[in-house]
């Protein structure tokens, strides 16, 4: 066993030589106001994981990052911050073109309020209507823009049919790989340390075991194709 | 100046010993499904330098903390964890019969989704509409039920017209002191580790300069009457 991850991690020490990883992570924050904000509960740490893995392996990691306290370790990061959903994908499309792969790993908020408030909304009566409108889908304009030779790994966080969701996802997104994870799941999803998660392409489902973030990003990485051509 | 420090340090030492004093700090998280929720840009920073401040004086402190990362310090703070507006008015009404002092500096939700859905919300339409109800008005109700010799203090966080709005809530909700605060101040209040800061009571208004948020807890701490008479 010792051995077998000996192995393993030496094996992949290189194996990300040359390659451009534009990874999303975290939450979005849409903004009602000066103070108050739609949220989700995803805290960046499996994006972040995937960041570190990536660069350890010898990647060069553009690293968009919603809103979350955490930060990653190590060499071979380009951070860059946003808040909401609109900063994500702006900054998203941009970096695209440049990278041999892309994995959205980040929570972005399906829906932003339709106006933000400029000075605090005071309380007024005992009901308050919030009016929302649907914001960018990142992973299918990535998905549309995708070239030859560039690979596009998405998210799914489902609560219920999960595969059949995921994989419609995969399908319409324009996607080469999905990743299926459940907060339903103890131990799995937001907040945690591990994570549970099912690799979807086109052909066959792959169910993992409850396992460290950082390894469950190893064996997300491993499903990167061995010889990418780099975009133009 | 130093010597001025530190004679203030000296006195402060234990004059609130015998005090238990009931502190709120940090959001509410307000959920509309498994993963969505309505949030706020509080930290708990300011009501975490409270506690920790008011535990080194001496006092017992009741600290009810919302959805944060950070976490006091040192010894004589009783921490509870809540995330939802409604957690919190039901453990602070509960603490408040044996508090000799309350500080309410948690960032309240006001609404709340009418509705939490069990399971994540589909994306469906262009747009989505939220409905939002009251949440229950926590520093009304302790108010409300203040024996003699408790003492409460609120806070106001205002966009605008600062001084006219704190004081409306200060003699609406039965306070006897309001901190003023603004996020439209450079380095101050939500997420900033310094805070500006004005102090109303009935009669009038002391304005603070700039400074760390332990230093602002000390300023409001020294504003607790010196002999209270213990709550029945």
């Amino acid at each position: 066993r010792i051995l077998e991850v000996l192995r393993a991690h030496f094996a992949r020490q290189h194996d990300l030589d040359g390659r451009r990883i534009l990874i999303t992570a975290g939450p979005t924050h849409e903004d009602l106001d000066p103070v108050r904000y739609l949220g989700n509960r995803s805290t960046g740490k499996m994006g972040i994981a995937l960041a570190e893995a990536a660069a350890a392996r010898g990647a060069s990691v553009d690293l968009i990052l919603g809103p979350t306290p955490l930060s990653p370790q190590g060499t071979g990061i380009n951070v860059t911050h946003v808040r909401t959903a609109l900063e994500m994908h702006r900054e998203a499309l941009q970096r695209w073109p440049q990278a041999t792969d892309g994995i959205l790993c980040a929570a972005v908020a399906d829906y932003r309020p339709e106006t933000v408030a400029p000075e605090k909304i005071k309380k007024t009566g005992d009901g308050l209507t919030l009016k929302l409108v649907r914001n960018p889908d990142i992973a299918a304009e990535l998905g549309q823009q995708k070239q030859p030779g560039q690979f596009l790994v998405g998210f799914a966080l489902e609560t219920e049919n999960g595969v059949e969701n995921a994989r419609g996802k995969l399908e319409r997104k324009g996607l080469d790989l999905i990743v299926l994870n459940s907060p339903r799941v103890a131990g799995a999803a937001f907040g945690h340390d591990t994570n549970q998660i099912q690799l979807i392409d086109g052909n066959k489902v792959t169910s993992f075991e409850l396992k460290p973030k950082r390894e469950v990003a190893d064996d997300i990485l491993d499903r990167l194709p061995a010889h990418p051509t780099p975009s133009p």
